[in-house]
């Protein structure tokens, strides 16, 4: 027994030595900045597995740790997983119920001392529209941000209650605010009249500037690399705006069995194109606009 | 010489006859009510081939009437092609210039009385800010468009000088545009207090439904499938806001080699996850949202 866990230490180290050396090879070339993951399978994962409902979300923790861990191991400086969205608010209640528990267990989980988290100094940040959550999940999820807020080594932005069309409506309303409040300071008569009320409209447009800063995202620069598992090829209304110049990628593997392979060949393939992806960013439209503006 | 111009006639319509079957057994299941393509590797191509630059997308143009005939014959009423991005102006002068005439002569084309746009009766709409389109093009879609109007069997939805980002923007402001009209034309005190003030600041916010009218794309259904040539899996700033639940599907083959192959292969698969996207769409954000307002 003893020399059995002996071999498998060995073998865990061994495949540890590994992983280092094929990431310091990897880090030779260009290393993304950000990626994003849409963790699709679990549920295929239970059925496939005979396992209990709910079990396949269990499973797929570990894989998302794993993936944390690879991504910092190689430099990523921001990673984001789509992990609830709003419209899997409409799934049985008692899966929404359970996910809810899950997801207040593991959120928990990431502050103990022993986790990834700790250990490698991440912060956590939740992206969503968080009222949306139940109370214990949101309280959670708050003591998480507060908790790592001044770890800088990496960014794991998670994604819950989200939607992309809500982060853009959300952001647009919150624009619209801001001017409304604006004009509100400055007194402007509503009903102007003539070349004043014309620059007062010019100054209260919303611009790609306002979109941008309101957009519960604005925290992390676009991505880079896209990894939707299960071999589904849908952005299922994640980051919509900030994919437009993004590699995506979907190996059929489920959620729970994602591991190092996909993550370097999605390394890879953003290698190969990295050149021509840094052009298209610099003469895409979003980039231009933010310089004017 | 007429005997083989008699058997390339036989085999062409015997050609024809296979897959007018095939679409009937095809027609058994669902049929998408949109489709998309991101017309990309028409230079690649030309490189392929040794051909000389511009040729590519001389050769582009055959693949998107044959997918066109294709799409009527299938019964698909909307067709969404992306013909030039914003950000391909930034290519070099003689080849943007190139594409421009060639776009002038292919629109133009269309009218002709044997194009199969007309045989087939498709309705042309071109999709972006036309006023970036130098002045014989803009007049060739005004013209094209006109010309069409009437037509009802399909809209061929043509993107030029297109990004969703400035599709986005352009709706945002033209709400606001609206917005600021309304607040006008009620003579409503900008600097106002209390109730009044909050009822109008909330009939003054902008609204999903208002960003929806006012999107290019708002005359068309969101997509059912898009369709991206020669293996490149990016959406490159095309229909970010309406792909939120569509499927994506990138064959290798470069855009003049996209055949009939392709265009059954990815209805196929729609046709496999059709119960599913549906159930995805009526619980969809966008859909509820619709509904709500």
């Amino acid at each position: 027994m003893d020399l059995e866990m002996g071999e498998d230490r060995f073998f865990g180290s061994s495949l540890t030595i590994l992983r280092r050396f094929l990431f310091r090879i990897l880090a030779v070339g260009p290393i993304p900045n950000h990626i994003t993951f849409i963790m699709d399978g679990n549920r295929r994962y239970a059925k496939k597995q005979n396992l209990e409902q709910g079990a396949g979300h269990k499973a797929g923790f570990p894989a998302l740790m794993s993936m944390l861990k690879y991504c910092y191991e190689l430099g990523v400086k921001f990673i984001t997983v789509y992990a609830f969205s709003i419209d899997n608010f409409k799934r049985r209640p008692e899966e929404v119920q359970y996910v809810m528990d899950l997801m207040q267990e593991k959120i928990e989980g990431l502050l103990k001392e022993e986790s990834i988290v700790n250990q490698y100094g991440v912060r956590v940040y939740f992206v969503g529209n968080l009222k949306l959550l139940n109370e214990p999940v949101r309280v959670a999820a708050e003591k998480a941000m507060l908790a790592t807020a001044n770890n800088t080594s990496t960014l794991l932005l998670i994604c819950v209650a989200y939607t992309s069309s809500d982060e853009i409506v959300h952001s647009i309303q919150n624009s619209c605010q801001e001017k409304w409040d604006e004009m509100q300071a400055s007194k402007v008569n509503g009903a102007c009249n003539g070349e004043i009320c014309k620059q007062e409209k010019e100054r209260c447009a919303i611009k790609l500037v306002d979109l941008e800063k309101h957009m519960y995202m604005g925290v992390a620069p676009d991505p880079d690399i896209l990894i939707r598992s299960s071999g589904e090829m849908r952005l299922s209304n994640f980051l919509l705006w900030q994919s437009a110049n993004c590699l995506l990628y979907s190996p059929s593997a489920l959620w729970p069995e994602i591991g190092l392979r996909h993550l370097v060949w999605a390394v890879l393939n953003f290698q190969r194109n990295h050149s021509y992806l840094e052009k298209k960013k610099k003469h895409s439209y979003l980039e231009k606009k933010k310089k004017q503006l």
